[in-house]
C-alpha cells in the first residue's frame, strides 16, 4: 500500500423528499443568500426548482436563480455567475442537476474566491493539467437528479471554453461540495439510455483507480473497488426491466458518489490511470457521443491491449467480479473472457460495445483516429496518457482499431 | 435502501513515517497550543511520544502533556485534562494511542466546550444511552498505534466511571477526529494476541451493522462490509506468520477506520444490531477479557442463536464471505458451516471460541451467566437489546450457554 491522504467530507443525505430539506441544510452551512444554479431543463419544467427554492425561503434564506447550463458546460456561463453572485452578495451555490450544473456551479465558487480569471485555475502547465489550490471557495451544496459523474462528492471540475474549443480540468479539494442531496425517486424518469450510461460512468471511476500499474498490496481498495463494480451490475441490470426499482436507484446513487471521492483509490501511487477516459473524451468530442456510451466502447478495447501488463489485477477482476474460473493452463483466457462478459454487460444495458455499431459514429477511418489520438489529454512528462500503460499516439490508434 | 446521512469528516494520513508530519496537521487545523494525551506505555517508553512532540514544536505549536489513559479510560483523567487544557489554554487535543486513549481525547475534547459537568454527556435517558450533540469540540486529532476500536473516526467515546462502576457511552459526531495519522510500521510491534483481537474487533464493527433485521435493498453497503470481512481475514492470516508484513498490517489499519466510521452501515434503518458488543462488554467486565477475544466467543454463539431471523443475509455471507457452497436442501446447513468456519478463522488467530477454553474464563456457572446477562446495556425500549432478534435476558443467557 503506497502512502495516501484521504478526505471526502461530503455529507451524504439519501433517501426519499430528501431535497425537501434543502433550505434547513443550506442555513446549516451558513448560507444566507444562495445562488439556484441548473439547466433550465428538466429540472426547472418539472418544477423541482421552484420546489426547492420554497423550501430555502422556508428555511429564511434568500435566492438568486441561474439557469442555462449545457453539457461540457461554459466557461461564459461561469463568468457570467460570478457576475451575478458578487453583485448579489451570495454566500452559498446551489446546484440542481447532475455532473455539468455541479461543475459549472464549483467553477463559479471558486471565481467568488479568486481575485484573477477564474480560467487561470483551468489553465495547463506544460501540456500536463495541474491541481490549484486556491483560497477556500464559497460553499457549494448540490440536489442531484441523475447519478453518473460522481461529481457530487468528487474533487474534479471540467469548463470548455467555447470561442477556442478548450476543455479544461481543475481538481481542487477545496471545491468538494459540503452536502449532497439524493432522492433516488427524482432518477426514476431517466431514460433507459442516460441510466445505462450513467452505470457505465460510475464503473468506469473506479475501473480507472483499480487498473493501474500496482498490481498487489491494496486488498481492501481492490475489494471496495469490485464492491462497486457489482453492484452496478447487479442494479443496472435491475433497472433495465424495472426502472423504478426504489433500491437500484438508490444503491446506483450512492455507487456514484463513493465512486469518485476517492475512497476506491487510496494506497495506489497515484489517482488511476484515466486512459481509457481521455481517449473518450476525444471520441465525443469527434462524434458527439454520451461519455458512458463511449466509454462502453472504449474501455473493453483498452483492456485488451495493456492486460499483459498487469495480469494479477486483470485476473482478480475476471474471476472475483465478471465470475470467470480461473483457467491456469492458459490464464490469458481468463482475463479475455472477462472482458467479453463486461461487454455483454454493456450490450445488456442496450449499450454498444464497437464504434460500428453506435449510431452517431460507425466504421471510424484511420485518419481520424490518429486526429483523435493526437489530441488525448497528455497526462505523463513523456507526452503520454495513463499509468498501466503509458499510451503514445500510436498506441491509441490500436486502441481505436479494437474498438471498431 | 432506508434513509440515511453520512459524513465521515476525519482525514486519513496513511504511510511510513506519516506520524513525523503531525505538528504541521496541528498546525493546519488551527492548533496553537495541543495537549498530547497517551497511556505513559509503550508509546511513552519507546520514545514516540518524544519524537512526535518535537515535530509539534518544529511547526511552531506549544503542547501540554497527560499521560495515564489506561484500558476502560477514566473518568477522573478526562476532569483532570479538562482542567488542565482550561489553565494552559489549549485549542487541539491530540491523542498517540489506541481507543482508550482516544476516547479520553474526545471526552477531554467535548468537556472543554462544555459549561457543566462532561459526565451529564454520558448519563442515560431511562435506561437508553442517548446521543446528545454539544457544541463544536475543540479539534482532536490522532497518532494511531493499534488498528482495532476504530475510535480514530467514528463518533464514538467510551468513559468509565471508576466509583460507580459505570461504563458509559456517548455517541456525538461532534467529536469525530479531523485527522488520523496512520503509520503502519507502528503497530509491528504488537503482540500477535493484540494483533488478532484488533482484526476481530475491525470485523465486528461491520458484522454489527451487516446482521440486522434488513435483509435486502442495500447491495452497495453488502458488498462494502464484506470488503471488510475479507480483507481482515486475508490480512489477519498473513500477519500470524509475518507480522511485520506491510501491507497487511496497512490493509487492516485502514479496514480499522473505514469499519466503524459509518459507511457499512449505510442504509439500513438503525445503526446496526450490536448484541454481540454489548453481550461481550458484560464478559469482559466479569473476567477482564480482552474485548476482541470476547467477540470471538460470543460472535458464534449469536449467530448461532439468531440466524433463522435473518436467512437471506446469513446465507449470503456464508456463500460470499466465507466460501460455503449454497445447499439449496438445507439452507441452514450452508450458514451453520459458514459459522464453523468463522470459529475457524478466529483460532487460526490463535484466538478461542468458547468460554471454557479462555485461560481467565473456564466453565462459567449458570448464576453468571445470569448476572451478567442482567447487566446486558438496554438499546430498546423493550428492555432488550439488539435488532436482528430482540433479546431479553433469558435470549443472552442461552447465548452465554452457546458460547460455553
Amino acid at each position: 500500500m503506497n502512502d495516501f491522504t484521504f478526505l471526502s467530507p461530503t455529507r451524504l443525505i439519501v433517501g426519499r423528499k430528501a431535497e425537501e430539506r434543502t433550505g434547513e441544510w443550506i442555513k446549516a452551512y451558513g448560507g444566507h443568500k444562495a445562488l439556484v444554479h441548473h439547466d433550465s431543463m428538466y429540472c426547472k419544467t418539472s418544477g423541482l426548482v421552484d420546489k426547492i427554492i420554497d423550501t430555502i425561503h422556508a428555511a429564511g434564506v434568500e435566492t438568486v436563480e441561474l439557469g442555462g447550463v449545457v453539457p461540457n458546460p461554459h466557461l461564459d456561463l461561469v463568468y457570467q455567475g460570478i457576475e451575478l453572485c458578487r453583485r448579489e452578495n451570495v454566500d452559498f451555490v446551489l446546484a440542481i442537476g447532475g455532473g455539468s450544473v455541479i461543475d459549472s456551479a464549483k467553477a463559479i465558487a471558486m471565481g467568488l474566491k479568486y481575485d484573477g480569471d477564474v480560467w487561470d485555475l483551468f489553465v495547463e502547465d506544460n501540456g500536463v493539467t495541474r491541481g490549484v489550490e486556491t483560497e477556500p471557495c464559497v460553499p457549494v451544496g448540490v440536489v442531484l437528479t441523475i447519478a453518473a459523474t460522481g461529481s457530487e462528492s468528487s474533487n474534479s471540475c471540467v469548463i470548455t471554453k467555447v470561442d477556442e474549443q478548450l476543455k479544461r480540468f481543475c481538481d481542487n479539494d477545496l471545491h468538494r461540495p459540503v452536502f449532497a442531496i439524493e432522492d433516488p425517486e427524482l432518477t426514476m424518469s431517466l431514460p433507459k439510455f442516460q441510466t445505462a450510461c450513467g452505470v457505465i460512468d460510475i464503473m468506469s471511476h473506479s475501473m480507472e483507480r483499480y487498473f493501474t500499474n500496482v498490481p498487489t498490496g491494496n486488498e481492501l481498495t481492490d475489494r471496495l473497488c469490485e464492491a462497486i463494480f457489482l453492484t452496478c451490475m447487479d442494479c443496472g441490470r435491475t433497472l433495465m426491466d424495472d426502472p423504478n426499482n426504489y433500491d437500484a436507484r438508490a444503491n446506483v446513487m450512492v455507487a456514484s458518489s463513493l465512486s469518485h471521492n476517492g475512497l476506491t483509490g487510496i494506497g495506489r501511487n497515484n489517482s488511476g490511470d484515466w486512459s481509457s477516459h481521455f481517449i473518450e473524451h476525444e471520441l465525443s468530442g469527434e462524434y458527439d457521443v454520451t461519455h458512458g456510451a463511449g466509454l462502453a466502447v472504449i474501455t473493453p478495447a483498452w483492456m485488451k491491449y495493456v492486460y499483459r501488463d498487469n495480469m494479477p489485477m486483470f485476473l482478480k477482476w475476471a474471476t472475483r467480479v465478471m465470475g470467470v474460473s480461473h483457467d491456469y493452463c492458459n490464464p490469458e483466457l481468463t482475463v479475455l473472457e472477462g472482458i467479453r462478459r463486461l461487454e455483454d454487460f454493456f450490450r445488456s444495458l442496450g449499450i454498444p460495445t464497437t464504434m460500428r455499431e453506435m449510431p452517431d459514429v460507425g466504421v471510424v477511418p484511420e485518419e481520424i483516429m490518429y486526429k483523435m489520438a493526437k489530441r488525448v489529454r497528455i497526462t505523463n512528462k513523456n507526452g503520454t496518457v495513463g499509468t498501466l500503460r503509458q499510451l503514445a499516439t500510436e498506441d491509441i490508434v490500436n486502441i481505436f482499431r479494437l474498438a471498431q
